[in-house]
């Protein structure tokens, strides 16, 4: 009875203090870092979220953070990556969803932006061989697109390239409007069936790939019914007489309006372009700090121009 | 105490029957047309729209229109449009808002697709001289790329030029979701001071440009508040113990927890790249056929392939 | 001491009547159809291109075509796909090449236009269910963009799908500078190890897939040095007082001055980027005639429309 | 009997020494510093370009400049410019050319990454305010795009908006193969008629427009002709038998064999695509320097950033 979302903060809020479900918040220079952790079977089933780690940084609208700021939010996500990751061995990064439809590019977009170094690491010159870490780099694409499901089109570049692991990027739904463009989730649980916008039909996790999957999404999308929700909960909570459960009352409401009458919308603010933008640029900036702990900021901007 | 909406059958729902607003409907083949005439200075306080004609067309969402179904609008939308220019003369194509914003790029897009001809009058083979209306077409941008006010460079252009009329299209903003990609407005009271998704500041009319502008738009935004209260409205008409306006109710409960609690947001449907795009095709089409009636389709089609 | 050319048609001019090259050419409605058939490995060694069949399509710039001309052309094109094509099974439409590089984009814009229908074959209402073949599409992208190789993301799709052949799409290379956008070039030899714009550096072939791989490619670029020795051989030949090989001594001269002291430049026409969005049409429309043959042109294009 | 070139270094090759002609260079670090100024009229004749100034940086391609090189570049751009530009005043930055063709797009790309403040000058807060001078942009498109004459909207556009002086960028035509992405020029002298890969019709110029006009431009195309002429030059030179003006013959023998032979080609380096998008960048970077001095690069990037 609950709308979908692919935040674990967002499900883990309803069950704080339950057995198997610790959570831990941390006030970071201008965001919020909270972790997730999902500890038993049954916790799991309560959050509808495997077993694992979910850590969520909370931050202003990226595009009205100042460029250190970003710069700050791309480091912390690269310190969150990297004690992911295992030590060695070769990434591939999995940018999920469909490229032509804003809302569902943020993965194809980081792709283009990371650095990608598998090709490379043979024939650069000295001073850079050696330092850095084989990288690769897959778009697939949606169904509706390529006519093969993305999970298919993983497998079939992980037999061929075998690498240690993958970290898969995509757009996100949410439960709450507030978190469009402003929660970014990084979870070692990989893609789940049925999650992001494009709702994956088949998952990309270490059982499925029989490698780690790490996972990194931002919200970008909220159902019109979300929003009706968050309304009607807010005016329950201001009508003195009404007592009881708000949350469940709203949504029962929002749920009977919405869906019976007005038809479910799924909706995205208007700068989305913008958004989606920006976002991409400080995740893939996240990734390539993970992926290439022994290059600078600048090296990394310098060998991207060079790929290009 | 009322949203803002572009679309003048929106507001004149609440005033059917006032003395100075006519009001036309009529079922065409798989949509209908609506007419508003704004007869009165008093009438277009209460409208909050100037005096003049407002003719929309109401359809299923463009994208899920057949083919036919497609030309048979864009024939429609072209003699509404024929009906409203001046006979002979040069016609400006004014494709307003920001290219860069998906939900704003309908004027720009149409812009891209409407075949210019004011340079080619002279220069065609005899089979076609003589055949085509002088066409041109401007997609100014907006002041926050340009640093000059749209007035300002369409004024410009028609000091240089001398066009006999424009027709300006726009993406505008509705009062209701079900109307976003849905309602095509054409009206000969031009582009108003406040309008459209982009809020322009300043009109383009025949009192500010000296010649007749006729504008054409389609809603492609909403308030998160509008989705809000079309909720509560249903809700509140569902209630037997509640009585009175629910409208005006729900008008002030969304209000109240969305502008206050929420932060008012706009939105946009998540398909707006696939919207934007059918629908410019739609309208492009639409004014082509409208300014080369001496011109089939297939002869629009070809010469605007050679203009590429 | 040749330059490469991607042209069959181009290697078996200097080599007509030499044993197992069997060169035949037609005359269609304003285009040439010309078949070389490479029968022997004696005369594949030759050539320099393997054993096999190469129909060439030589027509006017395609964007010079009317709408009928192109739709003619894309039958044509159809027809010789359909001929060399397994009966039965699943296709896979590969888009070779980098869509950030406009010359070498050819592949990846006709795989956005291919009608897709793997995954509707059980879906679909039953009017059309039954009558489409299945359909999968994939823009690997290049080398130093996925850090992969294409061959490998290719192998890895038909190990995961099984289709029953490859349809690859690529930019080619030519020797002469008036093949660029007019010859289209199809063959059934698969694609070769160093060929197209990109210089693919493993070949996609049926030894290498296991299923036949169809080749379809138009040139789009030409080497500086390939202007210079066209240029010379003109020269040469209006040269009364040089006697013998006027092509050997050009290519010698025009090597010696371009590469050692110009600088070897590939350079592409002007107008690329509409020579390339006219040729992803036509050819996407061959392949989506030579796909579907039991649907017509208006519901290939209404599916597309629904797809996209 | 010569061809077409955008730049007078490569006129003022042929004349140095002339009365009227002055001409000097600099070393800087990494690229060259050519300043050719045009003093009478009778010289302005011999060299087919109006007496003025002409300002030539020549670079390596500017894709293989490290990130500080370039910063350095647009440091040397800003030098110029400010000595060009008058002390106070708005200034009307105008992208010339066809954005639809990337070798033409060099004038539209500049206008999307240049510091637009004309609109923001009263509303910033104060620490900013008083620092920015007022700048607008214009792409105007061409005449087969917008039916109207480029002059025509740049004028229109002065008329409404009254700045002090134009920088009006364009993507230029070169003599020389080597100059392509490499060598730009700025000059006081405006935009003339003729120029330009567009070959704008009428020119912009402090005589036409009233203002002065700045001009800044990079070549991106060269004729096949030239390629052949270059090459036939150096194999002239090379031949000890052959006396005379090599230069001279070389263009007799290119003219006839390409022009009437081969047909005349516009080409363009194959890597155009990553080529524009660099030196759009590098310009405009320069651009805002000269247009800003009061801001540092990190505050011109921030409020480009925000303005998006």
């Amino acid at each position: 009875m609950q709308y979908r979302t692919d935040l674990a903060i967002e499900q883990a809020q309803n069950w704080s203090g339950a057995s198997g479900i610790r959570m831990r918040s941390a006030r970071l220079n201008g965001f919020t870092r909270t972790e997730v952790e999902v500890q038993s079977e049954e916790a799991a089933r309560r959050l509808q979220k495997p077993m694992g780690r979910y850590i969520t940084f909370e931050t202003a609208p990226v595009h009205s953070l100042a460029q250190e700021a970003r710069q700050a939010l791309s480091g912390e996500i690269a310190c969150v990556l990297r004690s992911l990751l295992p030590p060695f061995g070769d990434v591939l990064v999995v940018g999920l969803g469909n490229r032509h439809i804003t809302s569902d590019a943020l993965g194809s977009r980081v792709c283009e932006s990371v650095l990608v170094t598998r090709h490379l690491k043979d024939t650069l010159p000295p001073p850079l061989q050696g330092r850095l870490r084989g990288v690769s780099a897959l778009a697939p694409g949606v169904l509706g697109i390529t006519g093969m499901e993305t999970a298919d089109m993983v497998r079939g570049a992980v037999e061929q390239t075998r690498p240690a692991a993958i970290i898969a990027v995509d757009a996100l739904s949410a439960r709450e409007c507030g978190r469009i463009g402003t929660a970014i989730q990084v979870t070692d649980t990989g893609i789940q069936p049925g999650s992001g916008v494009g709702n994956h039909r088949m998952g990309l996790t270490l059982s499925t790939l029989g490698i780690p999957v790490i996972a990194v999404g931002v919200p970008t999308v909220v159902y019109s019914t979300v929003i009706v929700r968050d309304a009607l909960t807010l005016l329950l909570r201001s009508m003195p007489e009404e007592q009881g459960d708000h949350a469940a009352a709203a949504d029962a409401l929002a749920r009977k309006v919405t869906q019976q009458q007005l038809g479910e919308l799924v909706v995205t603010p208007r700068e989305i372009d913008q958004m989606v933008g920006e976002l991409s640029q400080v995740l893939a900036m996240g990734l390539n700090l993970a992926l290439q702990p022994r290059l600078s900021i600048q090296e990394i901007t310098t060998l991207m121009n060079e790929a290009m």
